[in-house]
C-alpha cells in the first residue's frame, strides 16, 4: 500500500444506520481515510456531525454539490479520492453523477438508482468518465461466498438445476413508519424508495447474491407481491418464481413482515452432482452435500478452500468473520483497483459489484413488479 | 386397551420401503396385529413373503380380492378389522373400495388415489360404507407439529401472512429408474403414479402439513414445475406459489433431484405476532420467533407445550422421537378411534387425516398441473 | 425369522418409565411378544396392570419367583424365552440369577446390578447358566455410533489422544423425589440406587458409550462428585478426569442438576489423523474433523457409511431415528442371538451389551467414588 | 470524541498473527490511529514494515526501548498516547514495565507476563505510574458474553452450581513447530512461553471468560496436563477440574491437539433456576435454557437484551458480529476510558480486562502446572 484513500461521503448523518456501516467497514483494513462530507441537510448539522467524527470543519458540506465543486479545488495530495453515496435511493444518482463528471470515483450503496433508466444513464456516464464505480452488495465480500462461487464456476456441482433464495427481515412487521422510525419512513415511500420496497431493499441483495454465486443470470421472474403494512403502497413481502438462462428453475423469497426474522439471506444451490447452501446469518459455515460422499462444510479459512475464498480472510480458522468484515471486502478490493490503477496497473476484472449488478437489480425490481402488476406473469428481466 | 386389532395389508412385500414401515410404525403401541396380507403379485410370493412375518399360509392371499372375500367369512373374533394399504398409487382405490364395501375399515398411504376423480368417489364409497379411514400423511403425528398447530389454532401467532414450505430429496437426481429400482420405477410412470410425480409423492405432503398446521386452505397455486431427468415425463422438481383462503401467500417448493437431500421437509409460518419453523429431519425442535421476545424453541415433552402436543410424546423430554414414532401416531389415533366406536362411543373429530386430506391432496396436484400447462397461471384449488 | 421370541417383564408397572419403553422397543422389529409379567408388588395390581397389555390373568404374577417358576412349568413352546428386568438397580440381581438358574436368558436394565460384588457374581452365573444375558446401554444401538466405534476400529482417526463426554441432565436440579415423584425417589436412595447416584443412572452410559465407540479402556479416574439438592446423599452431579489404556486422556462430566438440559449425552473423540463428536439429542448427525479435509457429516443410511452402520438402520436416509429405534436395536441384537442359538448356529461376538459392560459400569461407579472420598485422587477402575 | 488517540506498537511485524488483529481491531470504530511501532528486531526490518502501514520511517524503531525514549521527547500533541504489545509472552513485562515509567498507558496481550512475579510486579508499576493498563482477553467483548454476565450478575440463573468450559484447537496436532512455523515455535518453547503451554495461549482466556461471566472465583483445579506433539515439554492439551469460591464445581478442558478444531472456545453455566451456553464460534447466539420454559436464544441487538449488551453492538440484528468487533470493543472501551480521563472525568470501574484479569491468569497457570505436577491434586489459585 502506498498510501491510503481518501473518502468523502454524502449522507451517513444522525439517524442512518448504513452511513456508520460504510465508515467501519472502510476503516478495518487502514487503507481509507474519511476526509469530508455532506452528512445532513442544513451547513450546520453537517459540521456538527463531522466534528464528531474528527473532520476539520471547513470540509464538513451543506451539500454534495458542494462538496465536489470544493473538493475539486484542493490540492490532488488532498483532496478526495472517492465519493461513498450512502443516501436513500433518490439520492443515488445526483451525486454520483457530478462526482463522476467532475473526476471523482463512486462506491455507492444499493440498489443503484431510483429508477432503471437512471441505473442505465449512469452507466453512460461511468464510460464517459473514466472513473470507478462500485456497488456495495456487500455479502458477496462473504469467504463462504467466494468459495460457492469458486465451486459453481469450476464446475464441482456440475450444470446447475434448482436455486432457492430467501430474504427474511421482520422489522417492518408492524408499521413502525408511522412512529419517527427514519430508516422505515423512507422504506416505504415510492418518491424515496421506487417502485420497489423490499424488492430493492433486500430482493436486489438476494438477486445479486443469486447471480453471483450461481454464475446465471435471471431470465425471467413470475411474481406475486404482498402489501401486508396498514397504510403501505409498497411491497413488503414477496414470492417470485425464476428462470434461469440455463434452464434452471428457482424461487425467490423476500420479506420484511416476517415477524422475528433478522437479516435471514440463505440461499441453496443445486447441481447434478452436488448441492450447497449458505446462510448469511451463519456466514462461518458452507454446507455441501454430494451424489455418494458425506456432507462436507467449509470455513472460512480452514480446509480445502479455494484461494479465491481463502483471500478473502483476515483471521486465522475459527475466528468468526461478520458483516463488517464483508463489508470491508468490498471497500478493500475497490480501494486495490484505485491503487492499481493510480499506479499504471491494468486490473483484473474488478472483484467488487459494479454499474451491471446495479442494473441487474434495477431489473429484477421492474420485472417484479410489472409481473405482479400481471397477476403473476412470467416477466423478462430487460 | 381392550383387544388388538387385526390388521390385513395390501402389498408391501419385497422391494417395498412404505410396507415395512406401516409394519413397524403400527406395532410400537401394542395395539396391533398383523393377522394376514397379499403382498405379491402370486400366492407362491406372497405365502414365502408372510410366513418370513409369521403369518399362517392360509392368510397369505393372492390377491386383495381374495383376501377380502376370505377374511370376510371368518369368525368376526379372527377376521381382520382393517386394510393397510401400501401399494403405489394406482393400486389404492380398488382395494380400498372393495375393503370398505365389505365391511373393512381402511388406512392407506398417499396420495389417496390415482386420480381425482377416485378421491371423490372413494369419498362417497366410504360414507355408504360407514366404515373408517384414514390417510397415512405420518409427518403430522409429530409432537412438534401438534404444538405448531395448536399455537396458530389458539391465536398465539397473529393472523397468518406468510408461509413457506419445501419438500427436497435428491434420489432421483439421477435416472436410477433405468436400473431397476423398484421404488424409483413405478413414481416416475405415469400409469402408477398418476398426473404427479414429485407433486404426488412428495408435494402432497408438503401441501397437507400446510393446510394442517395453518388451519388455513390454499385457494390457488401459481406452478413452474420440472423434469430434469433424462426420459421423465412427471414432474421431479417444482417450485409453486400460493395464496391462501385468508389473504396469505407462500411458497412450496418440491424436489427429488435436489442433490445430497435426503428427506428435507422444512415449513416456516409467519403471522402479525409471531412466527415458528419446523424441520422433518430436526423434528425435535420447534423453533418460534416474536415481535418483541427472544427465540423460543420447544422440545417434545419439554416446558411449555400444549397437552395436544404432550400427549403425542411416549417418551420423556431429550430422549429423540424419530419418523416411525410419528408415523405410529397415526395408527395409534386409527386405533382408537375404531376401538372408540367400537365400544359405542361417539369419537370426536379423528385426529388423523381422512378422505377429505386426500381429496385436498389430489386438487392440489391437478391444479399445480393446470397451472403448470398454462405457463404457472394462477389455478383454484377444486 | 422362524418365531416370534416370548418375553416375560419384571416390573414397568405404573409409574414406571422405562417398562413402557421396554415394551415398545421390543415391539418395533415384530420379533417379540410380551407374553407375561409381574409389573407390581401385589398380585391384584400385576393383573390390573398386565389386563391393560392384553395379557391373560394368570400370565400375570405376583412376584418374579411365582412367573419363573409357573413359566418354567409350561410347554417349552409356550413359556418365555427370556425375562426383561426393568426395575429399581436393587431388584436387578435376584431375577436375573432366578431367571438365568431356571434356564431363562435375561435382559437386563442398567446400572446391571446394586453392587459391584452381585455384578461378578452374576457373570459366573450366567457363564455356569449357559443362558443368554443383555444390558441394555441403549445408546450403543444408534446408526451413528456404530459408524464412530467403526471408523475407530478401522483406524480412521488414528490413535486416539483425548476424549470429552458428558451427560447431562436437569429433572433433579430442585429436590422432585420429596414430591412423590417415583422416578426420583428411588435415584435418591442408596438402598435402591446404589453408591451411585447420577454416577449409577447416567455416568455408566456415558463410560459404557466412551468405551464402546474409542474400544479404549478407562484405566483411572480423578472423580469430584457434588451433591447439590437439599437432603440427598447420593451424588447428583460429577465431574471426572479420565485416563486411557492407551495414554488418552479426558473429561466425563454427569449431572442431573443442569437445569433446561433433557437428555444431552455427547461425546468428542480426538485421535492423531481426525476427530468426532455425537450428541444423543440429535443422534441422526455424526460430525467429523480431519487435519487436511473440510468438515464430514455422516447420517442414518446416508453416503459414506460402514456396513455396520448401514445394517442398523430400518428406514432411508432423512428419515429421522430416534431414542426406541437404537432401544429397539439391543433387542433386536438379543433376539437374533437367541434365534441364532436356537438354530444351531454359533454365534459371532454378541452385538449387544454384556455382563462384561455391566461388570465395566460398576467399576466405574466404585472408582468414582472412591476418588472423590479421596479428594479426587487417581483411582483405577478394578 | 474529541480526537484520535495515538497506537505505537510493539511486535506485530512480518509472521505476526495478533498484531494485524490489534490494528484492525483498533481501528474499526475510528478512534485509534497507529502512530509509531517496533515491529523487528532491526531498525531496517521495522521501517520496512512500518512503511507498508504508511508510517513515517522515523516513528518506525529499532527497539521498543529506542521508541518509548523519542516518542516521549516529542510534542505532546504528536507522541503516542498508549503501547500496543503484541510480542510473545517473554517480551510483555519489559516494554509495558518502560511505558508504563515513562508515562504511557499500555494495552497488552495474553498471558500478560511471561511469569506470575513479573504480573505482580506489574501491577505495582502501574499503581505508581497512575497510567492505565488493558488486557486484550478479546472474548469478554461479545454483545452475548455481556448478555451472560449480566444475566448472572443479576440473578436470573439463581445461584450458580457448575461450569463447563473448554477451548479446542488443532493446530498443533502435529510438531509444525519444526517446520518454521513461528506461531508455533515460540508457543512450544518454555523461554519464550512460560511455564505453561495451551495452558498460557488459550487456557486463560478460558479461565478469563469463566470468571468474568461467572463473576465466581476458581478457588482451585486439579489439573491433568497432556504433552503429545513429539518433542515438546510444554502441555498442549489439559483437562482440569474447577472447584469455585462459591461452592459450585466444574471442568475446564482446552487442547491445541484436537484434530479439525479450529477455535472452539464454549461454555455452560448452570445455576438453580437456569443455565445458559456460548460458543465463541457461533458467537451471535447465547442459549438459556429454564426449570418450567421453553429455551430462550439471544442474538446480538435482538429482543429482550440488557443494555449492556445492546450497548457492545455496532449493527443491527442479524447482522453477524465477529472475532474482530469484540476484539475492538477492548480497544474501544479502553479508549473511551483513557478520554475520560483526559477529560477530567472520573471513569467508572473499567469495562476492559486490567492486571488484575493477567494476575488470575498466571495464577491459574501456575496452580494448574503444580497440580499436575502432584499428580492432579487439588491446588489453590494464589
Amino acid at each position: 500500500m502506498t498510501r491510503k484513500l481518501r473518502m468523502g461521503m454524502v449522507g451517513g448523518g444522525i439517524g442512518s444506520f448504513i452511513g456508520d456501516v460504510h465508515r467501519k467497514a472502510s476503516s478495518i483494513d487502514g487503507m481509507i481515510e474519511l476526509v469530508c462530507g455532506t452528512f445532513s441537510s442544513t451547513t450546520v448539522k453537517s459540521i456538527s456531525f463531522g466534528k464528531g467524527l474528527l473532520l476539520s470543519t471547513e470540509r464538513c458540506y451543506a451539500n454534495f454539490e458542494e462538496m465536489i465543486l470544493k473538493e475539486k479545488e484542493l490540492h490532488k495530495d488532498i483532496r478526495m479520492d472517492f465519493v461513498a453515496i450512502v443516501t436513500p435511493n433518490h439520492m443515488h444518482f445526483s451525486p454520483a453523477k457530478m462526482a463522476l463528471e467532475n473526476g471523482f470515483n463512486v462506491i455507492c450503496d444499493k440498489p443503484i438508482t431510483l429508477t432503471l433508466d437512471e441505473a442505465l444513464a449512469l452507466k453512460d456516464i461511468i464510460k464517459i468518465s473514466g472513473k470507478s464505480f462500485a456497488l456495495t452488495h456487500n455479502y458477496t465480500g462473504n469467504s463462504m461466498v467466494k468459495q460457492a462461487k469458486v465451486m459453481i464456476q469450476n464446475g464441482d456441482l456440475g450444470r446447475i438445476r434448482k436455486v432457492q433464495v430467501h430474504y427474511l427481515q421482520g422489522w417492518l412487521a408492524t408499521s413502525i413508519e408511522g412512529t419517527g422510525q427514519k430508516q422505515a419512513a423512507w422504506r416505504v415511500d415510492p418518491k424515496r424508495s421506487g417502485i420497489g420496497g423490499a424488492l430493492g431493499d433486500i430482493g436486489t441483495h438476494a438477486e445479486n447474491l443469486t447471480e453471483y454465486i450461481t454464475g446465471l443470470k435471471i431470465d425471467e421472474v413470475a411474481a406475486d407481491l404482498g402489501v401486508f403494512g396498514k397504510g403501505r403502497t409498497l411491497d413488503d413481502d414477496g414470492n417470485i418464481l425464476l428462470r434461469f438462462d440455463n434452464g434452471a428453475k428457482g424461487t425467490l423469497s423476500i420479506s420484511q413482515i416476517a415477524v422475528g426474522e433478522e437479516n435471514n439471506l440463505a440461499i441453496r444451490v443445486f447441481g447434478e452432482k452436488g448441492s450447497l447452501e449458505w446462510c448469511q446469518e451463519n456466514p462461518n459455515k458452507l454446507v455441501t452435500k454430494w451424489l455418494d460422499e458425506p456432507v462436507k462444510t467449509y470455513t472460512p479459512n480452514g480446509n480445502g478452500l479455494y484461494s479465491e475464498a481463502l483471500e478473502v480472510s483476515r483471521i486465522p480458522a475459527g475466528h468468526p468473520e461478520g458483516y463488517l468484515e464483508a463489508f470491508a471486502t468490498i471497500y478493500k478490493n475497490f480501494s486495490n483497483h484505485l491503487l492499481a490503477l493510480e499506479n499504471g496497473q491494468r486490473p483484473n476484472t474488478p472483484d467488487f459489484p459494479t454499474v451491471d449488478d446495479g442494473i441487474r437489480g434495477m431489473q429484477f425490481i421492474y420485472a417484479a413488479v410489472e409481473s405482479n402488476n400481471n397477476n403473476s406473469t412470467w416477466t423478462k428481466l430487460v
